[in-house]
């Protein structure tokens, strides 16, 4: 396997992309609708948001997939589609009829996927125009894959996509992906639309679960700021163009898995190093839990705690909050056992008789660890051997800045 | 009942109490140890920290209560005397050892607490000059209780304290108390040290029984930033000095309790509103849950939203963030029939045929209310008749800059 260079969803064959800006993205400039078209009926599969809010949108898509048919996947941001009653429902089915027409299906093969703020009315004039002008664009370019890219951003900063190239029983095929999310990011998907595509050929079914496998431990561990949004989506295209297949026994899917999880792997680092405000990307390790569970709660608290990413920020090795938000999480740990490292330097380790804390020397090196743009948590339990791994952020004045002031 | 006039923990009889600079705080002149002393053996009973690495004092004072013969809190600020070792365990007994020399008791019938930094060993020898200096100013005057509030303070901005009078079969008492706690501030107790003394006679089992009723809806319904710290410590102290008793058949608790807490809610109120950072209030009211359970769980969810404290900071009216927050709280909710209020402003109902949000002219009122250094957010699940209310603040630049810059 290995990384292409300008990787996206339309490094695999049988993929066109188009975006246009109509306007409801406030700011100036920016496209804001992006349509994913693939060149004939494609296997296709999703995981979603568990807010009990979830964008019709949302239901649009979970009640479709896994399918086998779906042509198309139309997107908007600046505004989510959320909270819009039986208006969003109805605008929902309009930009899935539109844009069959368009590409020539029938609607219930076109997936839709929205996002920005919640409880606005999408303005349909408009979506109907940005949908025609980018159908007229379509094209498996890199620079329509990169526009495509800036269409879904809203408070990202820079564009996600990266793809891999692999091979099937002697046939290459590529995973390629895109995804945006910066803010209201947590637990069950990021706020977040992330959209995948091979040219292997893979059965709907087998997709779905190649999926599902593939977004636990990525996707799934990004947190930013703990909120799980209305309208997290990710789906996933599978033309066959390549001429690779997975076979109906499911042979070659453990080909296709990893090159999956690695796509959605490193859009997850590109997600959590972009979070809302943030200045650096923070992973948290948590070893030695009773159970891959108690990990992920374990690596999720500290990830998530304000005082540790206010350290992180601060470039301050207070190990002390990371071993307070392991003393309340929950997990199952051995308070006499407990190691937490800061980098490669064990900071505190309960175990040491002359007290858990490091000496100066080792605090010195954990702050000079912490200067750096990717800082490491790694903390043992002393309770077991599974294992978890958290992506997130540091908590920074400018996180405040534009939650404070991006108005409804 | 009534409030009293710069009431706090001497006003009840039977207590004196003392403070001292030693300099264990950082920060210049701050005195940084208090002693509370009854003049005799005391009813005394605690609540404590859930946190698995919880301090020394912490277990040493929870493996005491509730007691009946107690003399003395010694109570430190600036170290937190957690995750020290055997060594932090040593200091905590030398502690209760000194007081008890000084005022006259054994060291088991002193109580020890401990706020500030994690990690870090208490300087004896400066401690133990504090607590001589503290002993020899033991007062029961209102300056003494006011210089006591601020010696248990870290990055507060003001003292907290407060007392109630009230009457048990026409026997006037009273019940007052003081606390610390502005960041590390969650579930199951703010960083918080909290000591509430009165002068009813209660029985020391009866005293922890109406204790353990009175922090569930005050100081366990506080939250700053969803960190439960390793230090959190509710002590109450009853001297009977009033001739106000409970009998032993727990006749007039029924009295005592209410004075306790309201003595503990209005605290909670000062810790809420003085969060680290904070420049609001924020009050959640959750209405019509399943269970009291379901109606904390998404009060909490709101009141720890990132994104909805940005909000508030902001006067954000945006109620896409509350309604997010319920959406993936996991509490029972109808999403046909939510309501969310801002101050009085319906802004969301999911009733509602034209769409859930409200008009333009709800939205001014609701943005009006928000600019009020007090802010109520108050959701209706519409799925039973339980409610709760949670205390919390909003996320400003200088919650990030005090803990950003806070090192170890």
């Amino acid at each position: 396997m290995e990384w292409v260079q300008e990787g996206s969803v339309t490094t695999p064959a049988g993929f066109r992309v188009g975006s246009a800006r109509c306007g409801i993205k406030t700011t100036a400039d920016q496209p804001d609708v992006a349509l994913i078209v693939s060149d004939g009926p494609v296997a296709a599969a999703g995981t979603f948001t568990q807010n009990r809010f979830a964008s019709p949108a949302v239901r649009w898509c979970r009640n479709r997939l896994p399918a086998s048919e779906v042509r198309a996947i139309a997107v908007n941001a600046g505004i989510a589609n959320a909270c819009t009653g039986r208006q969003g429902e109805r605008n929902v089915e309009e930009t899935a009829r539109l844009t069959a027409e368009l590409v020539e299906c029938r609607p219930e093969q076109v997936l839709v996927a929205s996002t920005g703020q919640i409880g606005t009315q999408l303005p349909m004039a408009r979506l109907r125009e940005g949908i025609r002008k980018a159908s007229a664009q379509l094209s498996a370019s890199v620079e329509a894959g990169r526009a495509a890219e800036r269409a879904i951003m809203t408070t990202d900063t820079h564009p996600k996509a990266c793809a891999v190239r692999t091979t099937l029983n002697g046939a290459p095929f590529h995973v390629g992906g895109m995804a945006k999310g910066a803010g209201m990011i947590s637990p069950h998907m990021a706020t977040m639309l992330c959209f995948v595509t091979t040219d292997a050929a893979v059965p709907a079914d087998m997709l779905q679960e190649a999926l599902v496998a593939a977004v636990r431990p990525t996707l799934n561990r990004v947190t930013v700021d703990g909120d799980t949004s209305t309208n997290d989506t990710v789906l996933v295209l599978a033309s066959g163009a390549s001429g690779a297949a997975v076979g109906r026994d499911g042979s070659g899917l453990d080909t296709v898995a990893p090159a999956l999880e690695a796509v959605l792997g490193q859009l997850a680092v590109m997600i959590a190093s972009d979070g809302e405000g943030a200045s650096k990307l923070l992973t948290v390790k948590v070893t030695g839990a009773a159970s891959e569970q108690d990990a992920e709660r374990a690596a999720r608290a500290i990830a998530e705690s304000p005082l540790v990413k206010c350290a992180v920020y601060g470039a301050d090795p207070n190990w002390g909050r990371i071993v307070c938000a392991l003393g309340y999480c929950g997990a199952r740990l051995d308070t006499a056992a407990t190691v937490v490292r800061i980098g490669d330097m064990a900071v505190f380790d309960a175990s040491r008789t002359d007290g858990p804390g490091a000496g100066a020397e080792a605090m010195q090196q954990a702050e000079q660890h912490m200067q750096e743009p990717e800082v490491l948590i790694h903390a043992d339990l002393g309770a077991g051997t599974a294992e978890a791994t958290v992506l997130g952020c540091d908590l920074t004045e400018d996180y405040v800045r534009i939650n404070a002031h991006y108005h409804t």
